[in-house]
């Protein structure tokens, strides 16, 4: 096991009618700016309850963030909350609202360019206003960890950024609210989760047993709940489990002390960047045949997989690795997730373009033992397109 | 999953050398009153390390708090601290050390009796100094929780209380510091960790597949390094996972949402009041016992514990129940920790004695579902004793 250090402070409220506790974490002279998407919020009366729980509290509502969320509609509600003296940001929605919001957190006292900070990856940021969560969309993590991944469509880039001060104060881990969500986006969230984890587990062993059995814990949850969730939406149970499980999916937890591999994440950006495919369904085209490039190095952990996780124990080492790469391509497909570039209309030269992309960006090489270079990047996604 | 609320703001220093970083995490004008216990840390390097970490800082030590830390002992190191006005206590050592040092931190800016807020289990705390730790024994896992027990000699009295005000600062596990530690008191260790996870898991299923998971991760981990850390005591990677492992068992996340029952150690506790029984030796000559007394309403766990746990999948059910039981006793039995009371000197009246004492304090009924009353623990413990 490696050293590590590890804080995780956000306060999680979990279960039925906790947004109403929302009135205890917030100061109550706060000005608030409720930050959220497409208003699927107001639809479904998750505003409203939030809106309720704030009582007579000054609250500028900031619409409009949208998936993959940009600088330019970020950087609006920067200015509006330094015109109205925000003390606080409450995002309400999913991945891309609570990233996006992340980022206005981090602006607003920020006496340079914001956007240089995104760039440095969040060194040198000084001071963030406090932020709070309520979560409508299990998937990323972003409700309890201190990451946030903005797009800036102007220049085409998609950067990551992260930094202790964000760390939301509080998350809102409802299940309710999640109820009305669209069957795509729930299966995303799953495999977004399973991902996640695999990108903190499917390495080299160092040792770190309990690591592993944590990571394996929220794998068999998730190949249980996640079909369950997805055929019975208003279940509060496996929703309830998938939504818990999704948060320490990527908390911080389970990456203690263990190498990590996130060039699953790394590629399937450039997909989004290209083609605009989902996330989540980028990250399905990408990790069963990254697997199986990257087989001789992740052996030993995929037959650990295997055994644990699917209760893999016939066949040799290298018939069981397959099986297990197979079942979680299986998996995916079961809940609607292609695991095929080809099943988008991606082009022909795809795999060397990403490649090259991320060559003449300095990204390369990638993957736990920095062994992933164009060449390696251009057979996984000629796997996939095949 | 019921309802829950969970913050764990401790800040975790995990790994060889870590003890170092105390430099980064306490104030540069702090004045530090170092809390020990029986010198060992003198004699295994951990305090030079500890000391050489504070620099030129003002330090204060107070040695000599013992095990099951004693009230008048902790109020001469709160008399010390107010004296010499000290900003930040600096826990070295094991479960008692870490608790009697909370008790400390809680009562030196207590405007009251600290002995009526310890009596009310820590409510109406107001303000505590600052604590960090750097533990030597994993196993009560008080390094990163709120909790704390303190004995009362003079008055017989042993109680335990907490407040979210006591959450260390800081932790520095480091293996290292624990490879001079007696066999004995590893052992126990291992069974503390152990039965601290039994108390959150082994009731009835609420449908928390991931906190069940979790759980079973943490009993099979310290069932695999736990003979080998015993064994090896300077091997470090099984070391470092007992260590993580004990953390994780206590730190409130499995316990999330779920029902749990105490009363093993509710029992433990007066056999160590009446007979100095070590505190986990306490746990495991309660726990198979009210495991079989109880087995009716705890079949459903106990079935999947066995499964999950021990890979137990023959015979009826009835007897899948006994098997996991008689393994659990099997396994703290092979780290030499008895598991009849018959083994210690106690008295043929001591099951109703315990029954009487707990009955008398208005502690019974106990338990998940609060069905454990003074008969049933007259029979738990006579099953322990003959």
């Amino acid at each position: 096991m490696y050293n590590f250090e590890y804080k995780n402070p956000t306060k999680i409220l979990f279960g039925k009618g906790q947004i109403a506790c929302i009135s205890r974490e917030v100061p109550g002279d706060a000005r608030v700016m409720i930050t959220f998407g497409g208003g699927s919020i107001r639809q479904n009366g998750v505003y409203d309850k939030v809106r309720a729980a704030l009582g007579t509290r000054p609250v500028i509502d900031f619409g409009g963030i949208e998936p993959n969320p940009d600088h330019a509609t970020l950087m609006r509600a920067v200015d509006e909350a330094r015109t109205e003296k925000v003390d606080l940001l409450l995002a309400v929605g999913g991945g891309s609202v609570l990233d996006g919001t992340k980022f206005i957190a981090a602006a607003i006292r920020h006496p340079g360019d914001p956007w240089e900070l995104v760039r440095k990856g969040g060194r040198g940021l000084q001071s963030a206003v406090p932020l709070g969560t309520v979560l409508t969309l299990p998937a990323t993590g972003s409700e309890s960890n201190p990451f946030a991944v903005i797009s800036r469509r102007e220049t085409g880039e998609k950067l990551a950024f992260s930094s202790p001060l964000l760390y939301p104060r509080f998350a809102v881990l409802d299940p309710e609210t999640t109820f009305s969500l669209p069957t795509r986006q729930v299966a995303n969230g799953v495999v977004d989760a399973f991902v996640h984890t695999f990108e903190q587990y499917m390495t080299y062993p160092v040792g770190a047993e309990l690591q592993d059995r944590f990571a394996e814990a929220i794998l068999s949850t998730l190949i249980e709940v996640g079909p369950v969730t997805l055929a019975n939406p208003r279940d509060y149970e496996s929703r309830a489990n998938f939504m818990w499980t999704a948060t320490l999916a990527l908390n911080g937890l389970i990456g203690n002390g263990v190498p990590q591999d996130w060039a699953t994440h790394t590629i399937g950006h450039e997909l989004t960047a290209l083609y605009g495919i989902d996330h989540a369904r980028t990250l399905a085209v990408v990790l069963p045949h990254l697997l199986r490039v990257q087989s001789a190095g992740k052996a030993e952990k995929l037959l650990r997989y295997g055994a644990r996780v699917w209760g893999i124990s016939e066949g040799d080492n290298s018939g069981r690795v397959e099986e297990a790469v197979r079942r979680t391509e299986t998996f995916f497909e079961s809940l609607g997730i292609p695991t095929r570039l080809s099943t988008y209309e991606a082009a022909a030269d795809t795999p060397a373009r990403v490649a090259r992309r991320l060559a003449d960006r300095g990204t390369l090489p990638i993957g736990e033992r920095q062994d992933i270079d164009a060449d390696k990047i251009t057979r996984i996604l000629r796997a996939s397109l095949s």
